[in-house]
């Protein structure tokens, strides 16, 4: 029985995936096939189906958009500027997500164009008020950063420090001190540093580094404050 | 023009509103007076029309339900469970705030038949999944205690440390130790010892203690790590 008879926002749902790679740190966008926007690059997502809840509308829409399959998709915020939306009224729940990039392929499908990933720094014009969307999952990151360590999922087994920083400046938009960086996240003690050291680079190779996976899921859990 | 065209789900919001008193932090709940649940108590909310935003929709419904204006919400986070109304398909977006208790006068209004502050530790069984979206507040309150401080905008200008302690105990739903409490709170710099003693009771009197708005307004933005 439908109790409310007045007229109806649309329902979507969107997802902003971060993915990191030797690049660096990437969105996941796709290009619209269809009117409104069509040919501009925007996040993945779609109308939510009566059926279904949120969580499985961004998972289903990811899937149908771009191939990815089983991203750990945390929600962000429901976006609902009137005007959003050029056709009618949608509001829409955004949704984001942090995956190492060579652990997935994408591929674009259904009323997608095509689907890639761009750098944070090379993002093209978006459709509707996705760009908006974008900064407010990167504001979430730069927060997250303060009070969680980050990048066990996103690194390699074995990396280097200055990858790790690059994670974090990508993530903060700007440079930090090297230094003073290495110093304070040493002293989580949630990195081991390793006798080995990079390999098949000229100049002197850089020591390679782990996460003590205890120590990090310990610290996930107590939370930090990490002075950026 | 529509161009969605399949049944979609109706929208609401809900609010999680926070209040403290003498008698302790309580939140804010309304009678039903319709079905279903009628006579259930139940956060306070309603539709979304389609020519307002959700903060507006807050608001609106706040005001008609509650009387309470002029609150800053957050929006809390979007529920979408299939069954979570037994009359149709309806995904609900969760607000939240906190507010000194005395600054505001609640009057059931519309289709409430009542409005009225339950303590924390006796809050009546509620009406949809209302229980699990005050859960989901009491938890975002329990982290943001770790990361920023509170209490500014809700205790008396002038208080006693025991009464920030139980604020804090409220929140998190369990005793703290009140040295180790002390010393750290006082460890952060933001309030200050008045000479000025509590009156009129019984017993030594404790001694009053301010917040210094400028150091709590650095450290909110700062945020720190406050181990609980």
């Amino acid at each position: 029985m439908a109790t409310y008879e007045y007229p109806r926002p649309a329902l979507t749902v969107d997802c902003v995936v971060f993915g990191l790679d030797d690049e660096g740190l990437k969105v996941l966008l796709i290009r619209r096939g269809l009117a409104p926007f069509k040919g501009r690059w925007a996040l993945p997502g779609g109308f939510v189906r009566v059926e279904e809840t949120l969580d499985e509308a961004a998972l289903r829409e990811l899937r149908e958009e771009t191939g990815l399959k089983k991203i750990f998709l945390e929600q962000l915020y429901t976006f609902s500027a009137v005007k959003r939306d050029p056709r009618e009224r949608v509001i829409s729940v955004a949704y984001y997500a942090l995956i190492k990039l060579s652990d997935h392929r994408v591929q674009a499908a259904t009323d997608a164009d095509d689907a890639a990933w761009f750098r944070l720094d090379a993002v093209p014009e978006l459709a509707f008020d996705h760009a908006e969307i974008l900064e407010v999952a990167r504001d979430r990151l730069k927060g997250k950063v303060r009070y969680q360590p980050i990048g066990f999922e996103l690194l390699p087994e074995k990396f280097k420090l200055s990858q790790l920083q690059e994670l974090y400046e990508q993530i903060l938009g700007r440079e930090l001190d090297k230094r003073n960086f290495r110093k304070k996240f040493l002293s989580f003690g949630i990195i081991q540093e390793l006798e080995e050291r990079e390999q098949g680079l000229p100049g002197r190779p850089a020591r390679l580094h782990r996460f003590d996976a205890k120590a990090y899921r310990k610290l996930l859990e107590q939370g930090f404050h990490f002075e950026l």
